[in-house]
């Protein structure tokens, strides 16, 4: 394992940054881990369970001799958490994030880091569960799960290859695209899907006999409304952070469903079989990916 | 163990069929299970797996001896289905169904069985999986699951008995209530939810860069729409026999899109958490039943 990481700095220590912090020290990939927070109740129950080594609720004090910095905060929360930490930084420290949408993380980077962005690489992992905090963290998240990192023109190529060997110690495959890229590929599949199933559930929840309606539900139902157990404040983010692209999916969807409730009206068994025949094929060759 | 089921006919040897006709063997409801069906490789299949004792593909001649008939074919062959076994059903034979709407099949019945109808007792198994036909059928399908009764007014008490008698021997929690609120209420968990899985992968699917988008969907999006690999022509004969009710719930969650979608054109974030947080609640209370 590579010898040039002593000290990873982890800014947010809930599912998404715990979990990273656990994988890191299981696999040795640097000396010691330094957690931070707003919350000092939740970095004491980090220490305690040993997922950081140490903690700091002074985010400038926290980063001061990280080789790396990961800002594994709620999107909205980015910009100030960039800000403070700014001025603290080594002049070789390289920072990432950990965020659903990567434009408007760039972006803030840029604002805060100024001249110095040139050493911030925009990443995402494809993971998560939906539940949250430092509790819910474990070693094996990122194991064969896949992490997207977004670097821009300007992006130091040390950097970026600091923070891939970091994602693959924690057992991830790292892979790079455009930011604009990633935000439409995400809106589709992650971020539009959990706007469904919130949805789905609230406009159950809004019938009158919604005990019923929640008593006869099966595994179907189940499964398809998992996600819309997620945090609500972080969707939020997300959903206000890759606004334009998300609205873009959602039209589409929107006339997809129109699509199908006109092919309905008109008792179309022809239309409706073909929909549902095209998405069977495509999800069944998913599963076999 | 009751002694007064001697021979079990299962029509449609599936998922459904297979599964009950598996069930209803490890518990010794009857001494014999016959399997019916259009295809004879699938009912050898059958045969061949043990999940029926023996099998005929002349449904007159399959039922002449049956004290109990399930009928467990798609929606759209129930009437053929009713018309060709009511000529041969004996005196005492009791019929039931596993159709996903029950208003429908219940008026396909009184068509078919006439007079007799009173012995037909609607029936619906809250449970299977996205896989079909007799090879995916298990024993364990409908343990600890609920069936739900829909008897009408004019159901013989005794035939509703031994079809609860049945499905409390695979192992399942009977429960009756209205055909016309059975329709409403799975619309709402199951049918609603199945289209909208079918339309996101279809959506998806239609886009340019669909190999990206599959290639970077995660648990969330696999377990969203594992549902959209379920059978197309069922869900086609779903859709147009419970199409009313389903028109009724699809017309409730075009709404709530465009009031998430509204919130979002808006930047309105606390509509949004608003949303995602009673969602949240509801989901959260239902995962805890």
């Amino acid at each position: 394992m590579t010898e040039k990481v002593q000290t990873v700095c982890i800014i947010g220590t809930g599912l998404i940054g715990g979990s990273l912090a656990l994988a890191l020290k299981k696999s040795g990939f640097c000396r010691r881990i330094v957690g931070a927070g707003r919350t000092e109740a939740t970095l004491k129950k980090a220490v305690e369970l040993g997922v950081v080594d140490h903690y700091e609720t002074d985010f400038a004090l926290a980063v001061k001799d990280a080789d790396i910095v990961v800002v594994a905060v709620p999107l909205s929360a980015m910009k100030n958490v960039f800000e403070q930490i700014a001025p603290a930084l080594s002049a070789t420290a390289v920072v990432t994030d950990a965020g659903s949408a990567k434009q408007s993380v760039i972006s803030d980077a840029q604002v805060a880091f100024g001249k110095t962005s040139n050493r911030f690489v925009a990443g995402h992992p494809i993971s998560g569960t939906e539940k949250s905090g430092v509790t819910a963290a474990f070693t094996e998240l990122y194991e064969n799960r896949k992490v997207i990192l977004t670097p821009t023109n300007g992006t130091d190529g040390e950097a970026v290859q600091l923070v891939t060997e970091m994602w693959q110690a924690a057992g991830a495959e790292v892979e790079t695209m455009d930011a604009e890229h990633h935000d439409m590929v995400l809106a589709g599949t992650s971020h539009l899907p959990h706007i469904l199933a919130f949805g789905l559930v609230d406009c159950l929840n809004s019938l009158e006999d919604v005990d019923e309606i929640f008593r006869f539900a099966a595994g179907g139902f189940r499964d398809f409304t998992r996600i819309a157990s997620s945090d609500p404040v972080m969707w939020r983010d997300i959903c206000l952070s890759n606004r334009e692209d998300i609205l873009v999916m959602m039209k589409k969807y929107q006339a997809q469903l129109q699509m199908i409730s006109s092919a309905l009206e008109d008792s179309d068994a022809d239309a409706l079989v073909e929909i549902f025949s095209r998405a069977k094929k495509a999800r069944d060759q998913f599963n076999n990916q």
